[in-house]
């Protein structure tokens, strides 16, 4: 994998977008996350919102689920008391549900033709791991590790990106298209899933003091270039792309024995640089 | 799930057997390993008898690799001095390859027909997941989430169970029929799992400080009745465990909008007790 991209051209990369990534910065270092505005506009509108209001500033990490998510948020919200929230400033409280969208002819996908349990069809849409189902015309973000959802309560609506959660262990798959996933962690994940586990239901933490705290959260397009880390992600439309799928599909290094000849949507890895 | 198993009957579990279970005893808890030697045994003999000659005590988990595993053994062995190694023992210090094994009639099996990227066929085996290829007529213990194997180098007999990793993230199935799968973690998964990750290649920590110190690992029929953890296991080849699966694959509480209809083999949970 690594000759792959060594050999990969300038033009197989593309940038994030400083409009669609937050730095959360955490005592032990920095979380990037992208935002897929294509897959949950709404969301990703009222996150950048919330982001650039800098909400989730001095809030915390609430949930460690092993081998599920790593939740973060309000904790007056959520457990502690909630008529003491934050407020949420110009945000929107209620999103219509963003858990599918219409399949469109203008939106990327590089089909990965090699089965999936859950849907009919998988792939990759602009660097975030996806699934189609033709028959409706609907295709979704898929629960892989590292992918970011908006937490929700019964109501469809009341998940407006406030709460969010990253997967952290075997893609719980079932969560597909019953929640908005808005987005993944691009840089800085061992920041989440190496946290202790809380001991409470759900993994929530069940003390005040148990909770990572948030230092900050910023929309890198209300950063000065100077504080930008200039990432960028593998164009997943590309014959790179197509080649390093391959390479983990059929190892090449002598270790194997035996080729697996498949590869799971949530195993093929979507990398990362700095330039 | 919770009301399933609150209605199982005392037959629908069994005992772990004290000869094939592990204490391994780190600074924060205990993590409880369920050896495979229907699967894998001379592997199970081997590490039963470096349990049994308290070969782990004062080793230490080597490495951390997100979304990977975690591994643990002799420090000297893996990095600092491999002529300054930890002797053996008894032990062996090479075994035959036990990547998979014949499908025989008396080897449980319960079907889980929902389908699988990487094998023909895919079940449980006696509280394991397992793959099987009816054309082979090979069946194999599969690379899931909690899931313990023995570490080995190029040589298929290279790993003789004195490094072992267990599964932290996404199920690497691309392993599976590579390495001997030895078994799994029955409870303390989030002893391994939510360590500090490695900054060195593969996961690998850098100093020998960062290295968590494993305290002691007994084999379970060593110690003393009062010293042993009453532990059940729920058995796969029961209704309340087919009641278990289908509980999962369609979620009946009301926060599901779409049921997923299809389990993949490593979202499947197996269920454990104190009695």
């Amino acid at each position: 994998m690594q000759q792959i991209l060594d050999a990969s051209k300038t033009s197989d990369w593309r940038a994030l977008d400083p409009a669609n990534t937050l730095y959360m910065d955490l005592p032990k270092g920095r979380v990037v996350i992208e935002l897929a505005p294509s897959y949950a506009p709404l969301h990703a509108a009222n996150i950048r919102t919330l982001a650039h209001e800098h909400y989730w500033d001095s809030l915390a990490i609430l949930r460690v689920q092993d081998n599920f998510v790593t939740q973060w948020g309000d904790p007056q919200a959520e457990t502690d008391h909630p008529t003491h929230k934050k407020s949420i400033g110009s945000a929107k409280a209620t999103l219509p549900a963003e858990f599918e969208r219409e399949i469109d002819r203008t939106l990327p996908f590089t089909d990965l033709p090699d089965g999936d349990v859950y849907a009919p069809q998988v792939g990759f849409s602009d660097g975030f791991p996806v699934a189609r189902d033709p028959k409706t015309g609907k295709t979704w973000l898929t629960h892989c590790y590292g992918m970011v959802g908006a937490g929700r309560d019964n109501a469809p609506d009341s998940g407006p990106g406030t709460e969010l959660y990253v997967v952290i262990g075997e893609a719980p798959r079932q969560l597909d298209r019953n929640i908005a996933v808005v987005g993944r962690v691009v840089q800085g994940m061992e920041y989440l899933s190496a946290l202790s586990r809380g001991t409470g239901a759900l993994g929530f933490y069940t003390k005040a003091s148990q909770r990572t705290p948030i230092l900050r959260v910023r929309l890198v397009s209300d950063l000065p270039l100077a504080q930008r880390t200039k990432l960028e992600v593998l164009r997943t439309d590309t014959s790179t792309f197509n080649a390093l799928i391959e390479s983990r599909r059929n190892r090449n290094d002598t270790w194997y024995l035996h080729k697996a000849g498949r590869i799971d949507l949530c195993n093929v890895p979507l990398p990362v640089h700095t330039h």
